[in-house]
């Protein structure tokens, strides 16, 4: 099968057999593949990851003999399999594989190998492109089980790429005021027209500077996927406040931690989040993701649509297998 | 009236006027002050306070003019005062003044003027210097009332320093499992005498190796008072688990951020706390501070003192009036 593999900062197409079922595991047939910010970070070096990338996926099951019900279905996964035996959430399992990113490989290849119990069913009335998104939308509202958002919360979301989209128009579902802050008047529409407030921030614009202008929200989420996102927040937030942090990158972060100490912020670390829940959310239409789209590849101009998604200021490309 | 003032890194004696009183203040004679960490950052220009410093003190109210009953009582004092208009929690208020560390003048002077209703008189029972400690202590105790900490938990605080001592025998009230990690011997002792598990770390041992000898800790402090505490505890943390920062210092923090995403770990800054309730924990003997004086000086051997606090490895150094 056609696979992907990154390799000091190139991209390699590489023919691979199709992936062995380890005990319990399912083989799926990929129909469509995100890529994610994530990717473009372990294509610079981010978790030292040597495996096929890609773990936002929609695909078809092909064989699954723990669960012969499951063959012939549609499905998205929940990318972390823990070792079953440590811990209930295999998310946090010190030994897990994490689809495209640690150990097991991803979906950015003709077929991938997926724990049966990990999957979930897409239902009918979920477009396959749609349900692509349903993995970064878990991540986005991962949030909103982790702390206690009241609807009379101020909520800034900083940052207007595609996981700072859904979280503010995610979170806009839980309280009536959400304000997402970017450098894109096109992206920042996206959000305003599903209720969101918007500000368009300059370069030039200090955080302490907005802060005047809009005053200090309860919670603010980093969603910048940059070393500074964190410093954005932090002066934008009140007292006691909540400052939600999503971004994963390799290098350390300056951080003005004696604010945090003497305004007794609380930082919360956030990842990924509960796929049937997102499901839920995109079925019940609580978010339109469509707008989200930046462009659809076919798998075989993969290095294009990589190229494509790494672009400054590009929505989620997808790949259409 | 003495008093100290800081300039460039050097101590001023200087004879001060004797503080006027505005409406609602109290006007106290210092009968013992103690040297803090943070005045050691406030003489190394963290604040940029210009004003006297020492904000851990016990003294007699000579005046009240709207208090008349506390006149001649032993008090000590919240150090934090509102503007009394924007927020019931004075600590927050953007416009407070913080004795000795932000516009109004502090302890290490023969007199000081407080708010009266900043005033806690200090029960017969607690010596003058034990009481000095009240301040410092409701710090420490401030983290048990902004998370919840389980009698089963397991925490862990780094820094043997005052602060350090104070946090792990404070919380080993609310949980059997606190463990201190320090550098030196006959700190931890001290701790060790009080309930509190004990471990000696040295330069060279890292905390990711320190972690796979001790396991992980729900709950992590940082007390080091150092820029790189925070890097210390979030490899000793669980995944969502919290790690919770009482050093304030004037520079940035390089900070392994993506670990507190990925673990979804929660960063709780933490400052100063209820002096009532650390009265009420010192009065009913939860805690015993006599082993924490380092020395006693009489406040005209100010520069003496402060150099001995200024030594690493001394706890509290206290002056006498």
């Amino acid at each position: 099968m056609k696979a992907i593999r990154f390799k000091n900062q190139s991209i390699l197409e590489v023919e691979l057999p199709k992936p062995t079922l380890k005990p319990g595991e399912a083989l799926v047939r990929v129909l469509t593949a995100g890529i994610c910010a994530t990717d473009i970070t372990i294509f610079h070096g981010y978790a030292d990851f040597k495996g096929v990338p890609g773990h936002e996926f929609v695909g078809i099951v092909e064989k699954c003999p723990d669960r012969p019900d499951l063959v012939g279905q549609r499905v998205v996964a929940d990318i972390n399999a823990g070792c079953g035996r440590c811990s209930p959430d295999e998310r946090h399992c010190p030994n897990r594989r994490v689809l495209g990113i640690r150990i097991q490989d991803g979906a950015f290849a003709e077929y991938c190998a997926v724990p049966a119990s990990n999957l979930y069913p897409v239902p009918d009335g979920i477009k396959t492109r749609h349900a692509a998104f349903v993995e970064i939308l878990a991540a986005a509202l991962e949030i909103s089980q982790q702390i206690h958002i009241k609807n009379q919360n101020r909520v800034g979301v900083v940052g207007d790429g595609c996981l700072g989209l859904l979280t503010a128009i995610g979170l806009r579902r839980y309280c009536r005021n959400v304000m997402l802050l970017g450098r894109h008047q096109e992206k920042l529409s996206i959000a305003k027209r599903q209720g969101v407030e918007t500000f368009l921030t300059y370069p030039e614009n200090a955080p302490a500077e907005i802060a005047s202008q809009l005053g200090l929200f309860d919670i603010m989420v980093d969603a910048t996927g940059t070393a500074h996102g964190l410093n954005w927040c932090i002066p934008l937030t009140r007292p006691e406040g909540t400052v939600v942090v999503k971004t994963t990158i390799s290098e350390r972060s300056m951080i003005d931690l004696a604010t945090v100490v003497v305004n007794e912020l609380a930082v919360q670390g956030s990842r990924c989040g509960d796929m049937a829940f997102a499901m839920d959310f995109l079925d019940n239409g609580r978010i339109d993701v469509e707008p989200l789209i930046e462009a659809v590849y076919p798998f075989a101009r993969f290095r294009e649509a990589f190229s494509h998604a790494m672009t400054k200021g590009s929505l989620k490309v997808l790949l259409a297998f």
